[in-house]
């Protein structure tokens, strides 16, 4: 058992992006990792997939989720269940920070742009 | 992908505890479950194990975790890495509700008590 608290976990940073892996495989968790996201006002996520399967929850914020050509609102509230290899963006359009947990089925995870070349991760 | 809302998802319970199944293998996620919970103030999971790693994210109230004759403060921010069949129950100590999510690397999770018996879970 590890016991942490988000306070001191390293932060990370995308531009508009703020990211704290919460688990993960350097923390003995194998079967997935557990993200906190914080996308700005006006921010967005690269267009990207991961051969893995995601669960996003929404705690706070407004946005849309842009995959295949349709436009989800996303909120406090809204949970997003994607396959392996979706292409998917998240942008927040509040005025508020727009904020997450992402559970991943991969440790690492290598995340690819819509041209499949990998995008790099600060974390 | 799939979308949902929170407020549409069944909602289940325990004595005390309020249960939400954000994502399983219903939804099409394989790899792992999400639980949402909320526990009353004075109310506790029963000491438990699962063969299967756990994430707890616990989002607001207070209260312990005991594990291995230890009680571990947990509040807003606080994350439970736990690995397969470590014993472990959580008590809401305070007076508002204890909140957390629940991420499990099964799908469906058996839960058994200390001495191995199956806990029957409505969910």
């Amino acid at each position: 058992m590890q016991v942490r608290h988000v306070d001191s976990i390293p932060v990370f940073a995308l531009p508009g992006i703020r990211h704290q892996t919460l688990a993960s495989q350097a923390g003995g968790i194998q079967a997935f990792e557990v993200w906190q996201q914080t996308l700005a006002p006006g921010s967005a996520t690269p267009l990207h997939r991961h051969d893995c399967e995601e669960v996003v929850v929404f705690t706070g914020g407004e946005g849309i989720m842009h995959h295949a050509g349709t436009e989800t609102p996303c909120a406090a509230g809204t949970v997003l269940l994607c396959q392996p290899n979706e292409l998917h963006q998240i942008v927040n359009t509040g005025g508020e920070p727009l904020t997450l947990y992402g559970i991943l089925s991969g440790s690492p995870v290598p995340v690819v742009d819509a041209e499949g070349r990998e995008i790099p991760l600060p974390w």
